[in-house]
């Protein structure tokens, strides 16, 4: 893709949760493109950041552990980005229907802020916000277009959703650039690979290479909308670097359903582990969507973009990942040296890059 | 109504945001029908809350000076309530637009906490919340019905619909009974008077009867839904009163469409003032919806309700009763005396009741 690279080499690019799955990989392409690359990330244990993730190009970027609402260094790291790919979130629909506010203080008025110090500091930058099929909720049809109302289930999805709306009014009010995708279930390398609350086919994957049974929830019949993180990566880049993109919300997946069933049968074959059906979990089904699927007209004509890795091959190269590097993801490791209270704390942070916090 | 007397006579009613408009104007119709009445309100200065409103049934009623975030104190309150009119909110959206963290906390924030606290401490209590047309944004198609998306263009219709989520999903997972209710324009007595920002008509009522002149933004030709309150009123207590409506959202309106500018004529006719049409201000432009009206058909199904003053007799209504009683209007009273520190503030919260507060 020359086109990408002419766009984004030498580009000042920030990337808000670059130490989590998405941003990591994200950051990885950047790299290979060239751009100038600089990520943020609060490390809040659980939630996806793992030093492992950029280990590999951590002398080659920037990297600051600070969250979004601290004002003052934020302020400081983006006021000569060109582009903000603003991914940081807490994506638990269980834990957000467990502590509510935490949800609320960290997705919702975390973003707020960061909105509010971009529009000080940076009001001309490129963000591109990264919501999430949990916004729409129970499909009132399928395949779900962007036209579809949210319908959400959790609290996660009503303040996903709220971020959403932030980012569009500040775009309406403030003529700031922003561009809104809805993910579908994105998955691959460099996921969180110690709990099933940011999604399923995770945590599949280390149970089969772990040799234990997957244990699929009711009949494994409801349909899910995979697509390998390196497609979603290449999108996404594709979309930000139009700037007719901006001002609009598009999703994002294959728009080829899959069966939750069906995922687990072929992480099972392609393992050779075994897998059995067992009830829902109540805190699960309370949260569960039934079908969901996406339409994906809208990004296919705006951007020349097709998913290129199937969910047959994603899987076979996610399973070889982890199984060459999963005693870093089995138990997040690296966050013990942290000196969390100065490094995460808004109104407190420290300025230390990478290397002189996290081993 | 007989039936309402017969579900409300000695019901114990709770009425959050009751010194303002609909609420004080719910708490006087519920007092008729022999209800146990009990009112919090946080009298945040220019939001609505009026001691007028109260003044002629303070003795009849329980009246707190709380904010929904003060956990200790409203627990007591909600404990053993069967219906809850929460309408307690922040309803300017210039001044979300101006300081959207604190909409955030008094509209988001606080609203979660006193669910929260409501789960704990009265799960089986009647909720019924009133959200508002905001939440619909600009209008996809006309009229509006529940089905719409929610097209948010201000910081304030953001956070009422994050709000309406969290009612909705506290029935989900919960299992409590809440009512979500979408109001059209409400007008009629104990508005408050002394801005512009939560609303045009009541602003138009003030300038005709101080003899000004009546400035329309723009054309004027925007269709807007207006209800007088006391048809509103009922409404939400026919709904509150019938089991099968929990769950649901309706809109709350007329249904009948009324140009801007025919309500300025309106009101001029009426008080013999003059009107003039002005330039939108860049603020008021940003939030600016279009033609917004509701389709009522929903509510009018589920209930025996037909809008009983039309908006001529709402009109004639509300500027007699601003003519004799707008004095405590023009500028908002009786808040010198209180101790805001200790009142309203939450964490620090005093018991104290209405006749030691406010004069």
């Amino acid at each position: 893709m020359d086109d990408l690279k002419a766009r984004y080499s030498g580009a000042r690019v920030l990337i808000t949760g670059g130490m989590g799955f998405i941003g990591s990989n994200l950051a990885h392409r950047l790299l290979e493109l060239g751009a100038d690359i600089t990520i943020v990330d609060s490390c809040v244990e659980g939630q996806g950041a793992n030093p492992f993730n950029v280990a590999d190009i951590k002398d080659q970027i920037k990297l600051y552990i600070y969250d979004l609402r601290d004002r003052g260094p934020m302020a400081s790291v983006v006021k000569d980005k060109e582009y903000i790919f603003n991914l940081a979130a807490f994506t638990s629909h269980i834990r957000s229907y467990e502590n509510p506010l935490e949800d609320l203080e960290v997705n919702c008025r975390s973003h707020l802020i960061f909105l509010e110090t971009l529009r000080k500091h940076n009001p001309g930058a490129k963000v591109v916000y990264t919501g999430s099929r949990c916004q729409y909720g129970r499909a009132q049809y399928l395949p779900i277009d962007e036209e579809h109302p949210f319908n959400v289930v959790d609290i996660n999805g009503a303040h996903k959703a709220a971020v959403e709306y932030y980012h569009r009014l500040h775009e309406l009010h403030f003529g700031m650039r922003c561009l809104r995708v809805r993910l579908a279930n994105i998955f691959g390398p460099r996921h969180q690979m110690n709990h099933s609350k940011q999604g399923f086919l995770n945590w599949f994957i280390r149970v089969a290479i772990l040799q234990d049974t997957i244990q699929v929830f009711g009949d494994g019949s409801q349909l899910r909308d995979f697509l390998y993180v390196d497609d979603a990566v290449e999108a996404i880049l594709l979309l930000a670097a139009r700037d007719e993109c901006y001002g609009e919300a598009f999703n994002l997946g294959s728009g080829k359903p899959l069966s939750v069933l069906e995922s687990a049968r072929k992480v099972a074959e392609l393992t050779g582990c075994s897998y059995c059906l067992t009830p829902f979990p109540s805190e699960y089904a309370a949260v569960e969507v039934g079908d969901l699927y996406l339409d994906i007209a809208k990004i296919q004509r705006a951007i020349p973009w097709e998913p290129q890795v199937d969910f047959d091959e994603g899987l076979a190269r996610t399973v070889d990942f982890y199984r060459r590097f999963g005693e870093h993801y089995w138990e997040c490791e690296g966050f013990e040296s942290f000196d969390r209270a100065a490094a995460g704390s808004s109104g407190n942070p420290t300025h230390l890059p990478y290397d002189d916090k996290v081993r």
